[in-house]
């Protein structure tokens, strides 16, 4: 997948379009996703303008992991799902949408069919609230 | 998910049970899935003792990172798939059946179903050549 300047994602790190974020570091932003899987699915997007894992920095590789592991311990924390599941997808034949790196971090809960493709938009007052409680849960950087 | 040291993985870090290993270094061990979900599906393994996600330690999961980036990238240089996803599961309800931390690197098909249970084993032969043809690929350590 080749990298496009113009993406949603790249748009939304250059403050170009509305995000709601949950947490943000030089290398890393997490933000809700609005065409959720599942309640309280985050996204981690890389600062890099790569498409795929293959082009990614060591260094950004690294920062992306941090972020999420964060991010996923926050999503248990303040959701309490029973399954966590981290999904990073490259090429359009894996399902992959937007051609800029980022890693899902969606709750899993047994029996719901996994849905790997966006489905329809969240209501926004719900997305928000998800929001709040998986800030309000973000551990301490370790 | 609670830790079970007796769990398989824990018993091919020992060198209980056979493995077939493309790279192996400090904290990682990358080796084939025998209940593949595809050709060329490669599992990352921490060496940390830990079932889940959220108990691995910060330099574990960039550990994991680290290795899984490079094994995804000599998936990709061995095997050409058009698509190649990273998954990490938490919990029986995300699909996790081994309680011990792990990455999937799974070359992705258009078309094909997506298959998060093991199915049936592969060959062996297959496997061996696999295995062969990704740990020639492996980057170098960058």
């Amino acid at each position: 997948m080749e990298y496009d300047p113009q993406n949603p994602f790249a748009r939304i790190l250059r403050g170009e379009l509305p995000s709601l974020r949950v947490y943000e570091d030089d290398f890393t932003v997490a933000l809700m996703d609005i065409m959720p899987q599942a309640d309280g699915h985050v996204l981690v997007l890389t600062k890099e303008p790569v498409a795929e894992v293959f082009d990614l920095s060591a260094q950004g590789a690294a920062a992306c992991m941090h972020t999420t592991r964060r991010v996923a311990r926050a999503v248990k924390a303040a959701l309490n799902p029973p399954g966590v599941m981290i999904v990073q997808l490259n090429g359009s034949a894996a399902g992959q949408t937007v051609p800029h790196v980022h890693f899902h971090v969606i709750p899993r809960h047994a029996g719901l069919d996994l849905k790997l493709h966006h489905a329809v938009p969240a209501d926004t007052a719900q997305l928000r609230e998800f929001a709040e409680r998986i800030k309000a849960a973000m551990p301490a950087d370790a």
